[in-house]
C-alpha cells in the first residue's frame, strides 16, 4: 500500500520526485488511445531506476515455451507483449551537462495525469551539477482522434544562466522487454531516415515480423518566435535523430513541440510505412498542437459525457473510479476488431498475451454501458475470428467434429498459456463468448449478431462439451470431471458446479439461438448446417439429453450448492480463523495447503449465481453467499466486484462497500505492491460494474432497464451515466432520492425500484 | 524397440558399428563400480554422434528453478547429475592422420560388455583416409576392488604399414552437460599438474564447490617389450595430457596402458587431493592392468556367487536378467551411506537427483535379498542422515513440530523437484521410508535398528500424517484431501486409497516401534524423546485415533477398493478399448485428457495390495487386480513387476509373464527409444522381484523364507540365490520340481509350498 498520490476529483497527482516510487508512478500516468500507448517515463535522458515501456496493439513476440515437464497440447509459445520504439526522447544537454533528473537536484516536481482531457503534464525545476538551474514544463497525449499520432510540448526556461544548449530529439528501436531472458531482444533493424526535421525508423519483431514504423518531426520556438534550426541528423541501425544547437535566454522559455506518428504494418503495407508516416507528420506539423489537443480533447469530452460517474462526498472514490474508467477507455476504443484488452493495457508488459475471459465476463458489459454498441460487437467479433483457432486448439486436445475450445490466453486466436491446471482445465472460459453474446443481446436487442455471426460460434462452443462431459453410471448423469473453476485455488475438480451449470446453458442457450437463426433466416441456417456439418437432429437431441441429465451438486442440509464434489469434506473455516500472517495466502502457504483448504480466490459457486440470477430466488443466493463469502480471500483482482454486486442485491450494503473499497483504488494507492508492472486494467471494469449494476442495481430485463439503487452511507451522492440504445440515461442517487435523467435519444421507459418511469429529453426524472 | 543387440548368457554383444546405435550402445555398455562410472565412449577421437559421459557419484549442481508460476515451497533449484572430467583419452594420430572412428572405414567392429567380469571390450580394424589400416582391441574397467580407479588397455597393431604415430593421453574436465541451458559449463579449474609419465586435473563444481580430481599413468610396450617414452607434456586450464611418440611397426601390437584414478573431495581433504592421486597412480601403475583386473573380477565372482539368476532355455531372458543385475550392482555397493541410486546410475545425466522412493520400495528389496544386510542397512541410514531436511522440508510448507516429509527428488535430503502435483501432493512417498523399515527388519531381524535410528524417522513421518489429515463431518473419518497416488495419471485426488492406507500403517507402525523402543532400550527412548520433544500420551492418542478412523472407500457392489474418491464417476474402459495409435496415451493424449480417463500409469491401490497382502484375503486381491490391472497401461517401468507378482500370487501365470517381459529387456531393446538417455536402473530391481518374489513367490513370514515356485511355459528351468541371514540360499526351479540349496551358512528352516524344509550344507535339497 502506498498512500502518496494526491486526491482529486479529475486529476492524477504526484507532488515532489522520489525516484523510489517512479516506476510506479510510470505505471499510474501511461497515457494511451486504444492504438499505441506510453508509461510516464521521462523525455529527457534519466539515468535513474525506470522501466521504459511503449507499446503498440497487436505487435507480439511469441516466446518459446519452456516447461520442466512438457504435456501434450501445450502452445509451442507464449505471446510476449513488446516494448516497442520510443518516440518520447528529448535529450537536453546545457553547456555540455545533460539534464538528467539522476543527477540534478529537482525542486517543484509534479506530474498530473489530467483524465478529463487525457494528458500527462509534468513540471520541475532542476540544477544541473556547477549550478545552472532550469525550470522544465512537458505535456503529452497520445491522440484519441487520430491512434497514430502522438505530441509533445517541453519548455525550458533558463533562471539564473543564459548559454547554448543542444536539443537531441530521438526515434530509438534499441528496446528491450523487461522480462525478456538473458536480455534478449526482439526487434531488427528494417530502415532509418534522417532528415533535417524528420526521423523515420522502422524496425520489425523477430518471428513475427510486424513492422513498426515510428517517425517525429518538430519545431522549435523561444520567447513565443519560432527558431530557425539547422539540425545535425544522424542516424544508427534503428535509431535515427535530430540534434539542434540553441540559445537558451536566462527567463525565456525555449518551447520544443515533437509530433510523433507510429505506425504498424498491419495497418499500412509494409513497403508503404516510411511514405504514410511522412506525409502525416508533416500534417501534424501544420495542424500544431493545440489543435491536435483540442481535437484530443473533444474526443475524450464526449467519451465522459457517455461514461462518468461522478460521487459526491468521496474524492478519493470519485478519484479512483474516474481512473478506472480512463484506464479503461483509453487501453481499448473499440474501433479495431483485431484489438482487445490485454491485463496491462498499455502500462505495462506483464502476463503478455492481449485477452483473457476477463474481456468477455467483465469488460463487455463496461463497454456495453459506456460506449457505442460497436464497441461491444467488436469484442465478439474478435472472438468470431478466432472460431477456426478455437476449433484447431480443441482438436489439439483431441477433441474433433468442430468443437471450439477457446484459449485461456491468447493474442491472435492461439493458446499461448502453459500450466495444464489452467490450459487444459479451465475451461469455463470456453462459455464465457457464449455468455458475452446473451449480455450483448439481452443489453442492444441486436439478437441478429446470431445469424451473421453467433450461432457459428455457439455449435462450435457446444460441441465442446457435447464431448466433454461423460456419463456416470454412479450417479447416472452426465459429470463433467477433472477441472478448474474460476476460483483456481481448486485445480482438476469434478462437477465444479460452475462449470456444469454454464455448459447446460451454452446447450439451452445454442438450442434457442438455433431456433431463432431457423426462423428468421433459414437459408442462412441451412448454408451454415452445410459448412459446419451439422446434423440437428442427432446434434440437438444430444444436448438436450446432457441438459436434461447434467449433474449438480448440493448439500440439501444447507440448501447450498456444491462448489466441486467432496468440497464438504474439507474443514470448513472461515476467512476470520486465519492469522494475519497467513494473509495473502497465495504469498505465505504452499499449493497443496491452499488446494486442500476450504479458501476461495474469486467467486466460482457466486460467479454463476451473478451471471444467472434470474434462474434463482433469493434466498437461495442468500444462502450461497453465506456460506461462500466468509471463505473467500478475494486474492483475484475479479473477485471483489462481483460480491459487490450480489452483496448489493441481498441489501448486505457495508460489504458491499468494503468489496468496492478493494476494487476501486488498487493501483492508485498500489494495494498488492505490483503496480510498477503496470496497472491492472481489465479488472478496472469490475469497478464499474460494482457502481452500476451494484450500488445502482441496473439490470436489463426482457430489454427494459431497471434500477434498485442504495447509496453508501459514507457517500452524499453519486450519478452515473448509461448508454443505452442509442440514448444515455443519468442515474443519480442520493441519500434521499434517486433521480433518472435522458440526456440523449428518444422516449424511453424504465423501471426503478420495481416502478416503471417514462423518461424523456424534455421531462425531469 | 531395437533388437541389435546380440543374445548371450553373460555378454552383451554389438557386431558391426552403425553410428546412429551409438549414443544407445554408449548407455548399454556402460561401465561403473558404485563410486563413478563411464559410458562406452571411445577412448580415441570420435567426431560422430556421441554423448561423451564420466559421473562421479555424490556430486551434482544446483541449477536455478525455472517455473512459469512460482508456488511457494518450490526448491531453489533442481540438482543436476553432472558430467565430470574425463579420464578415457588416448588419441591416436598415424603419420599425422587422426585416428577416428566417424572418417575411417570401419570393419569387424564388435563391442563386448562381459557381465561376469565387469569388462568392457571392444575390437575392429579401421582403415584410415590414404589407406593405412589398423586393428585395434580396447579393454577396460572401473574396479570394483578400488572405486577410486579406472583402467584401459588398448592395442594398436598397422596391418599394412608401419609408421610414426602420436599418442596423446589426457585427462579432460572441459566437459559439459548435455542438458545444461545454453551450454552452460558447471566445472571451474583448481589445478593441473603435467609430468612426464602423469598429468593431474583437479576441477571444481560452480556453486557446490565439489573439487574432483582425475589423474592419469600409463605404460607404452610394442610386441611385448616395455617402451622407454620421452613424452611432450602439456597443460591447459582444466586439462593435461602427454604426448608420446613411439613407431608403429607392421604387425605388431602396441600396448598402452593407462590407468586413472578418480578422487572426490567428499572423500579426501581438498588440499591433499593431487598428492593422493600422484601415489595412487604409482600403485596402480606397479600392480599393472592384470592384477588390477583379477582384483576386480574377484568382486564380481563373488557377487555373482550371491546373486546370480539362471535361465535355461531363453537366452534372451537370460541375458536380460543379468543385465539387469549387472548394472544395479556396479551402481550401487552400499559401502557409502552417503550414496543412492540414480534413476540412470552411471549411464546418463538425465532427470537429476539421486534419489527417489523407487530406491526404498523397488531397489532395497533387491539389495536385501542379493547383497550383505549393511547394504540395505546403509540406504536406511542415508535417509535417517536426511532427517533433518526433511523436517526443514515440511516447514517450507507449513508443517510444524518436527513433521518430516521426504522429497520426492533429492541429492542431499532437500527436495529438487518442481511440479506441484509431485513435489507437494504425491506424498505417500514419505511413509515409503517407514515400510523399507519394515521390509530390512522381516528380512534381516535387526529390529533393533528402530532403536538406533528408524523410531526418530517414524515419529517425523508419523507427525507429518498427523497434520496432513483432515476430519470430515461430512464422513465421519479423517481424509486425507489433495494427493497424488503412485499412479500419477491422477493428480490433486481425494482419499486415494493407498495414501490413506499406507498413512494409517505408517502410525500403526509407529506405535509398535515405539512399544518395542520403550521395551527394549528405555533410557534410549526417555533421550529419543526428549530431544524430539515427544508428547508421548497426546501423540500417540492422536495416532490411534485417526487409526481408528481413518476412512478408505469401497464399492461395496463390485467388492473393491475405490482409488480415490469420485473414481466410478469415470467411464470404466479398459486397455483393449484403446486404439493402438492412442499409445502410450502419456504420448499421444493431452492431460486432462489423461487425467479424467480411468487409465493407470501404474500400480496403486495394486501397489498396496503388493505392500500389504497379508492384511487382504485372496479374492479380494483378485477382485481388485481384475479390476484395475485391465486399466493399467503401465507407461512407467516400475509398474510391471509389481502386477507380475501379484499375477503369480493369484496364479494367473501367462499375465505374470507377460508383465515379465516388459521389464527384463527394456533398455537391451530400447522399448521406449530413450535408452539413449542412459538405462533405466531403479527399475531393474523390479525385474530381480518379478522372477524372486512373483515366479518364485518368496515371502518372509515371521522371520522365515517362503516359496511358492511356479515357471513360466516358455522356460525350462531357472535358478536364484539368496542372502539370508548369513547364508546363500539357490532356488532350482524345473517343470516338475523345486529344489533348494544351502550354498553357505548355517542350517536353516524354510517353507516351500507350504511345508517346511531343513536346508544345511551338507543336504541336498
Amino acid at each position: 500500500m502506498k498512500h502518496y498520490i494526491k486526491h482529486h476529483p479529475w486529476h492524477i497527482v504526484e507532488e515532489g520526485f522520489d525516484p523510489h516510487l517512479n516506476r510506479v508512478s510510470e505505471s499510474l500516468f501511461s497515457i494511451g488511445n486504444g492504438r499505441m500507448g506510453q508509461r510516464a517515463n521521462f523525455e529527457e535522458t534519466y539515468s535513474g531506476e525506470m522501466h521504459q515501456g511503449t507499446y503498440v496493439a497487436g505487435v507480439y513476440y511469441p516466446d518459446k515455451t519452456r516447461v520442466g515437464w512438457w504435456k501434450n497440447g501445450y502452445p509451442e509459445y507464449f505471446a510476449k507483449v513488446l516494448n516497442a520504439p520510443s518516440w518520447i526522447g528529448i535529450h537536453i544537454k546545457i553547456a555540455g551537462k545533460e539534464l538528467d533528473l539522476a543527477t540534478a537536484k529537482i525542486e517543484n516536481f509534479r506530474r498530473v495525469l489530467d483524465m478529463k482531457q487525457g494528458l500527462l503534464h509534468r513540471s520541475f525545476t532542476a540544477t544541473l551539477p556547477g549550478g545552472k538551474k532550469v525550470a522544465v514544463d512537458a505535456k503529452r497525449f497520445c491522440s484519441m482522434a487520430d491512434g497514430e499520432i502522438g505530441a509533445i510540448r517541453y519548455e525550458v526556461t533558463p533562471l539564473n544562466f543564459s548559454a547554448k544548449a543542444s536539443i537531441r530529439l530521438t526515434v530509438d528501436a534499441d528496446v528491450v522487454n523487461k522480462d525478456s531472458n538473458y536480455d534478449e531482444k526482439f526487434w531488427e533493424p528494417v530502415s532509418e531516415e534522417a532528415k533535417s526535421g524528420r526521423a523515420i525508423v522502422t524496425a520489425q519483431t523477430k518471428k513475427t515480423f510486424f513492422h513498426v514504423c515510428t517517425g517525429m518531426t518538430y519545431s522549435i520556438s523561444s520567447g513565443g518566435k519560432q527558431d530557425k534550426v539547422k539540425p545535425k541528423v544522424s542516424k544508427k541501425p534503428q535509431y535515427a535523430d535530430n540534434v539542434v544547437e540553441v540559445s537558451l535566454r536566462k527567463g525565456t522559455a525555449t518551447t520544443i513541440e515533437k509530433y510523433a506518428v507510429v505506425l504498424s504494418s498491419e495497418n499500412h503495407p509494409k513497403a508503404k510505412l516510411t511514405a504514410v508516416a511522412a506525409k502525416k507528420l508533416e500534417k501534424a506539423l501544420a495542424t500544431g498542437f493545440d489543435k491536435l489537443f483540442a481535437n484530443h480533447v473533444a474526443v475524450w469530452s464526449h467519451k465522459w459525457d457517455e461514461c462518468d460517474i461522478s460521487i459526491e462526498g468521496d474524492i478519493a472514490a470519485q478519484q479512483g473510479i474516474r481512473f478506472n474508467i480512463f484506464q479503461l477507455m483509453q487501453t481499448y476504443t473499440g474501433e479495431d476488431e483485431r484489438l482487445n484488452i490485454g491485463p496491462k493495457g498499455f502500462t505495462g508488459e506483464k502476463y503478455g498475451g492481449s485477452t483473457y475471459w476477463d474481456t468477455e465476463a467483465y469488460c463487455l458489459p463496461f463497454y456495453l454501458g459506456t460506449s457505442d454498441p460497436k464497441v461491444a460487437r467488436n469484442l465478439l467479433v474478435y472472438r468470431y475470428k478466432h472460431l477456426p483457432k478455437a476449433i484447431e486448439n480443441a482438436r489439439k486436445l483431441g477433441f474433433t467434429e468442430g468443437a471450439a475450445f477457446y484459449p485461456f490466453v491468447t493474442m491472435n486466436g492461439e493458446e499461448c498459456h502453459n500450466e495444464w491446471e489452467i490450459t487444459f482445465e479451465e475451461i469455463h472460459r470456453t462459455s464465457a463468448m457464449a455468455y458475452a453474446m446473451r449480455d450483448y443481446i439481452d443489453y442492444t436487442g441486436d439478437r441478429d449478431y446470431l445469424v451473421s455471426h453467433g450461432l457459428e460460434v455457439l455449435i462450435g462452443i457446444s460441441r465442446f462439451w457435447t464431448q466433454r462431459v461423460n456419463w456416470s453410471k454412479e450417479k447416472n448423469s452426465y459429470v463433467i470431471l477433472g477441472v478448474t473453476g474460476p476460483n483456481e485455488y481448486e485445480n482438476n475438480v469434478n462437477n465444479n458446479w460452475y462449470t456444469n451449470y454454464l455448459a447446460a446453458w451454452t446447450l439451452r442457450f445454442t438450442l434457442e439461438s438455433l431456433d431463432y437463426v431457423r426462423k428468421k433466416d433459414h437459408k442462412k441456417y441451412e448454408a451454415l448446417a452445410k459448412k459446419l456439418n451439422f446434423h440437428d437432429a442427432r446434434e440437438t437431441g444430444t444436448w438436450k439429453e446432457i441438459v436434461a441429465k447434467m449433474y449438480y451438486g448440493k448439500d440439501e442440509k444447507r440448501g447450498i450448492l456444491l462448489q466441486q464434489d467432496g468440497f464438504l469434506d474439507k474443514e470448513l473455516l472461515t476467512v476470520n480463523d486465519l492469522k494475519p500472517a497467513d494473509r495473502p495466502i497465495n504469498q505465505k502457504w504452499s499449493w497443496d495447503r491452499i488446494l486442500r483448504s476450504c479458501f476461495i480466490k474469486q467467486a466460482d459457486v457466486l460467479q454463476g449465481l451473478y451471471l444467472f440470477e434470474q434462474d434463482f430466488d433469493q434466498e437461495s443466493i442468500r444462502r450461497n453467499f453465506d456460506f461462500y463469502e466468509p471463505m473467500t480471500v478475494h486474492e483475484s483482482s475479479l473477485s471483489p466486484c462481483v460480491h459487490a454486486i450480489l452483496a448489493s442485491k441481498l441489501g448486505y450494503e457495508a460489504k458491499a462497500y468494503e468489496m468496492y473499497l478493494r476494487t476501486a483504488r488498487l493501483d492508485l494507492d498500489d494495494y498488492n505492491n505490483d503496480t510498477e508492472d503496470g496497472c491492472h486494467i481489465t479488472s478496472m471494469a469490475g469497478t464499474w460494474l460494482s457502481v452500476v449494476k451494484g450500488f445502482g442495481g441496473m439490470r436489463v430485463i426482457d430489454g427494459m432497464l431497471h434500477f434498485h439503487p442504495f447509496i453508501p452511507k459514507q457517500w452524499n451522492s453519486y450519478s452515473f451515466r448509461l448508454e443505452f440504445r442509442g440514448r444515455v440515461i443519468k442515474i443519480q442517487v442520493t441519500k434521499d432520492h434517486v433521480k433518472t435523467i435522458l440526456e440523449h435519444g428518444e422516449p424511453v421507459e424504465i423501471v426503478v425500484n420495481g416502478s416503471k418511469k417514462q423518461l424523456s429529453t424534455s421531462s425531469k426524472g
